[in-house]
């Protein structure tokens, strides 16, 4: 079946958010990065940088978990609901118009659809701390450590809510290593697989 | 670097020995699966047979273990001694033409080496019965149970020598579902990232 949705999942570093906003650009179709982030915000009433820092996030079980962020009125934790709303968000845009969407369990969310490409962006080490350093800048925090919390993070919250192994291949149709194909080859092999 | 060797890891029933014979026939290159096989009988003194059976299993702790082959004079247990065989082996393949090697995690034993591309091979469940129903008949097992038991196999021997996932996308270069693109949409990708 022709695939009109795109779903990228990528490893903090590796460029796969670039790697899709060029697929959606070479395709002529909508891109949800930021603009998923807005639409969740707004159908959360949280403001738009509570989503970017901890809607990747799972929650904590406690009070004294780093990732405990409070409960809604009717008790269900900040991450669920932001999961929930998500997941509504995700799938009516997947019924509208083709699109690339990054992040954010879509594969999971969008995995009944057959019209869907599911891909994962990976690289190494080595060539990730290349590029967060010259994308963001050095910080205190050491590049490393950085790559480990980050990914850490989305692979708690992705298994929490899939109960799958975040980064296993058998959860996408395509994994590219970004590093080694570098960006332009990954979306020539992407759209060629769509167009 | 140019890539001369590609590495095929598969799951039993993805094609993916298919996909790297047609890739080892599209470049006119080498194809080691069976060969391999022959080699590592001749290297160990073992029948083929048993190597095809037992050379990507993990060693059984004990006796009572479905996997104890019993120990060679030194007291090396079955499956290290091939295992040392077939790395070995592996390595001097790698050393000498362009080839394609399927399986016995030719990924992990040739990671150092720059002129190589990892590719892993899956497929749904429901397309690998479908090959395995078609290629190998019935048999008195249901597929989906040979399946099972066949990957699992593997994935241990994989875990036990490498310390790695089995079919964790950031072990390969490429990893793709067959079942999904084809065998020849595979073989196209692969033949386009070498030449």
């Amino acid at each position: 079946m022709k695939k009109r949705i795109i779903t990228i999942s990528r490893e903090f570093g590796s460029g796969g958010r670039t790697v899709g906003r060029r697929v959606a650009e070479r395709l002529g179709i909508d891109y949800y990065d930021k603009e998923l982030i807005e639409k969740i915000a707004e159908g959360t009433g949280l403001s738009e940088a509570f989503i970017r820092e901890y809607g990747e996030h799972a929650p904590g079980k406690n009070v004294f978990s780093y990732s405990f962020l409070g409960r809604t009125a009717n008790g269900m934790s900040m991450q669920d609901y932001i999961w929930t709303v998500q997941r509504k968000i995700i799938k009516e845009l997947a019924g509208k118009e083709p699109c690339v969407i990054v992040g954010r369990c879509a594969d999971y969310i969008l995995r009944n659809r057959e019209d869907c490409l599911h891909v994962f962006i990976h690289s190494s080490l080595e060539k990730k701390v290349e590029r967060i350093v010259k994308i963001y800048g050095e910080t205190s925090d050491k590049p490393e450590k950085r790559l480990e919390d980050k990914d850490k993070k989305r692979s708690v919250n992705y298994h929490y809510y899939t109960d799958r192994k975040w980064g296993d291949a058998r959860n996408y149709h395509l994994s590219l290593d970004s590093g080694e194909f570098g960006i332009e080859r990954c979306v020539d092999i992407i759209t060629g697989l769509v167009e």
